[in-house]
């Protein structure tokens, strides 16, 4: 069974809770762009797919970039002068401002101040702050908590390192029939945020678990990295190999509720972009399409001049766009398994298009082929083959439309239009071409 | 006089009742895809043009189709225990499905009811049906009728015949000045349906008649044939001749009062589709420009991909969008005269358009010309003459435009840009270049 | 500093009270398509601006028009049977037909009449009219004044003269680095009405005024002409020239508070048509893009299709469309200084980004630059770039996006964009090509 049939075989709802259950596994790890909690997060991916681990030492250019320290810590907090733990990491990793430098001393709280940072407009919330490149501490709090500190003085604790080590990161690689690439990525370097991005870490996971089920047309590559350094690095360390990246999706933010957002690719207008639109065209759900910008998560290096790649973002609520985005709120009760199961279907509903790279000819172009004397019409014995479907596929089956073309003029789903040109294929009214869809090359076929 | 002054002589309130008594005067034959109905229509048509009656053999093999038998009936009833003919073929001849085989015998209620074909949503009439392709036979009655049925047992009959014989069509050839074709074609196959497509017969015959006193630049070939197996056998007998048709029109559906509709050709954007668009858009009246679609009427033969003939589809109300399609309420009282004069007058438009191949060059190009100097501005004697459209005219005549190219952009409509034109050509500054819209080999001038 | 530092240099409220200044001194001038009047204004004008005055001798054939009889006048009236003038050329130049023949006879109210034109709908405001090829007289009055005429006689006198003289235009050639000419034009034959064309007058004049403090990429004409008779004479005069001109704007009707109006050129999408479009974009005003017509002011001319010059025109309120146009009530009140400098600021930012030919590379095309360690990642010293400016510019400068492309694509304004690339520039992520941004060729460079 080739993709296209995947939803025989997966059951949203099971897979929903499996993909809910992997990110509540990984929600407590302190992930960042590098350290342990990275290196934890991938064992965990591996429990799911075979995953190759890569390990890039510090110091090493990469682009315009050099790898930076590695950072860990073991824990941080602030005491007041009862010698009370009034914020500690132990209860939220969010409460230490990512890659913070050690620290270990007693402040004045209008020193301490100036390394603390809330979120006034969500009093309860703790927000995300990170400051990789530029050295410097910090604590994240409530907006309440701040409020209710009155003491003069209080002892800060970062028991942090900042060390020569290694950027961590995971990359699968699923051979397919062919040598060109489908490159599918998550980035992997918040910590507990549920939906930015453990969602997409187990969309992804889950993608590539499935996908090894089928025979594939496209190979494919999986990346779990951090943002920005992690898709710098990568694409330092495999420029020769970037041609073969045929089609490409970054997957972020697609456990919450929202509506479905589809970030096209910079040269737009690509297989992909049409793939994802089509299908969300006919999700019957909401949904945004949005032209590229060069401001997002790590299609922004994927896209970049020099590299030009055809890779777009999907999501569900945008990044910033969602008020849990970047704080303690973004949480699993933010993240929902039915919404995690939706955005797995999405994905593959398109890569099924992409892997689709039949183009029929219709064997009677002159004139409709009598369906009835086959069978075909009104009364398909199979049932639910669309007359007007067939009608369609027998139309634009002249060896220049692809079937998506031909689902996308006939404003039907793909699914329909396939079922349809089955059915014709079987009693001999359309033939395959050797065309295919691209002219990208096919090996070994 | 070309035929672009067509409103000179043609008085819309004359046409309009002569179509109209024509449709009348059809609409009692019993039509079906052959028989002597069909004959009996081409026999009225004759009355108004020389149309060519064809006769195709039961049995050809046409494209993918082979001519069926040729189907006649006498007459048909259904009886009940009293021996009252309760339904019967000599009130409506809907009331027998098309292609029944014959029958007589007595039969319960119960089997009686697999036979019988009612419209529960308008229960006081009767639909239409036919069993062409698949040997069946029934009965369409309004579902009142159906209701009242409480005898155990019905006698039913009809006495119809399913013969080898022929198919039956008709054709008229008009020449023009060059021998490429304007195809216009109705079906004939219907039986007292009166907007579906009696108004069609009118209105395509009337546009014929009309031609014959004008000068005109495209021949053209007007069809007369059943649906689906018609064209497909006149594709199939004329496929060599093919090239010749540059245009085309299927005309169904415009005796009712609703907005116009076109359906554009399988190509779109051809000049049949420009050349409605355009005149629909200045007809102060509702319509609808719709995509090509491979459902319909015989335009779907003409836009299979083997073809692919540039033939659109001039409506009113489209088939199955009006509650009266196919039932007994598609009768003289939902045709209208004006309706169906209305329609022809956009045809004629259309086609003035289409006839017109004019391109024509500014003489003086450079600056406007003194149009005062030549009585032409704001007060040319003949009057009627529009300032702006004699100012687009000159500012688009540059060779490259046609006039209707110059109407849309000047958003006027054709015959006004045609009237300035004209006014142009009289004071020397337009003349005409040997340049036609078309790159169309033109034969014999 | 070149133009797009405009800004710095120019304080639009002072401009606009000395662009207001000046409409009000030449408001009293009796100004037609020829005479004294056209002279004085073009006097006035050289205070400003180095122009050269052109005069073409009656009679000289340009195009397919003949330069008319030059047009003077020294006083006109009508007085009533009491003596008394009641209409007098004195209190307005609108009171007299432009161009009217010299008259001196008593005539009856009735053969009076056919010599008044009055505006009903607007009792107390005198309209404006002429007749430049056609030998008339006439008065204009207002329609209270022409109710208020009930002696049986009156006598009527015009002191005009139409002789053989000149038709009078000025120019101004700005030069810049390349031969190439924006072309930059205002009518001047209107009498005392101040939106139409003071107010055009005004914005050119200050236009070339403040260009002359700028190192200029394209050289500048500015044209000062009679509308139609003026435009055809210039153009037949400097017909060999024409291809110099790569740009260029009529400027009308700029002076009333009515939302900016630009209409395109005849070829539309050109540069012009783009730059003003895109800082209409951006104005944060309320704004009509129009697409060319051949009805309206000179560009009427500049857009013959024998030239078809990439001409637009821009306005405030269009031609027509404003109750007081052509009539007395287009006066000094009409008219504001805040409208005006608004007017001269828009077209100085579109000539700013028509003057930008830079396309610039990205050094670093690979991924993202690391904009934190240049000091440019949020937290510019010299603040105000905006980081998604950078980023867009750096996605985009990849020698094919010229800076306009560019902020159109990001949805930004030219100049933040061009800041952006001048931050770029400084610190060596951008570097200039060679390439400009049209294919014409720059001399000198």
């Amino acid at each position: 069974m080739t993709l296209d049939g995947f939803s025989a075989v997966v059951d949203p709802a099971t897979t929903g809770n499996e993909m809910y259950r992997f990110v509540r596994e990984l929600y407590p790890l302190c992930r960042s762009i590098t350290g342990n909690g990275v290196r934890k997060t991938l064992d965990e991916i591996k429990t799911h797919i075979p995953i190759t681990v890569h390990e890039i030492p510090s110091g090493i250019q990469v682009l315009d970039w050099t790898v930076p320290k590695e950072w860990n810590i073991e824990g941080a907090y602030i005491k007041n002068l009862n010698g009370d733990k009034i914020v500690d990491f132990v209860n939220s990793n969010l409460h230490v401002v990512g890659y913070s430098v050690p620290v270990k001393q007693t402040i004045s709280l209008e020193e301490l101040k100036g390394h603390l940072f809330v979120d006034p407009e969500h009093p309860d919330w703790v927000p995300f702050r990170a400051s990789y490149y530029k050295a410097n501490w910090g604590f994240c709090l409530s907006h309440n908590q701040l409020m209710s500190l009155t003491d003069d003085e209080y002892e800060v604790c970062i028991d942090s390192s900042l060390q020569a080590g290694f950027l961590t990161y995971g990359e699968y690689y699923l051979p397919g029939e062919c040598s060109d690439e489908v490159l599918i990525s998550a980035h992997i370097c918040h910590p507990s945020l549920a939906n930015d991005n453990l969602s997409g870490i187990a969309v992804v996971t889950f993608i590539a678990k499935l996908l090894r089920n089928f025979p594939l047309h496209y190979s494919y590559r999986f990346l779990f990295i951090p943002s920005t350094i992690g898709s710098i690095s990568w694409l330092a360390l495999n420029e020769q190999h970037l041609s073969k990246i045929k089609h490409g999706l970054v997957i972020a933010c697609v456990g919450d509720p929202g509506k479905f957002t589809y970030k096209k690719t910079r040269q737009a207008e690509t297989e992909i972009d049409h793939a994802i639109s089509h299908t969300l065209r006919h999700s019957g759900r909401q949904y945004d399409i949005e032209d590229f910008s060069p401001y997002g998560y790590d299609e922004r290096q994927f896209c970049s001049p020099g590299f030009d790649l055809p890779v777009g973002c999907f999501m569900r609520t945008p990044y910033g766009k969602y008020p849990e985005y970047h704080t303690s709120a973004d949480n699993l009760d933010f993240v929902r398994p039915e919404c995690l199961a939706e955005s797995l279907v999405q994905c593959l509903l398109a890569l099924a298009v992409l892997e689709d790279k039949e183009i029929d000819v219709n064997q009677k172009p002159k004139g409709e082929p009598q369906l009835g004397k086959r069978g075909l019409y009104r009364g398909y014995p199979n049932g639910g083959v669309d007359d007007l479907a067939l009608l369609w596929v027998l139309n634009l089956s002249d060896g220049r439309h692809s079937l998506l073309e031909i689902a996308e003029r006939a404003a039907l789903p793909f699914p329909v239009i396939k079922k349809s040109t089955d059915a014709l294929l079987s009693c001999g009214l359309l033939r395959k071409t050797s065309n295919h869809r691209t002219g990208h090359t096919v090996d070994g076929v």
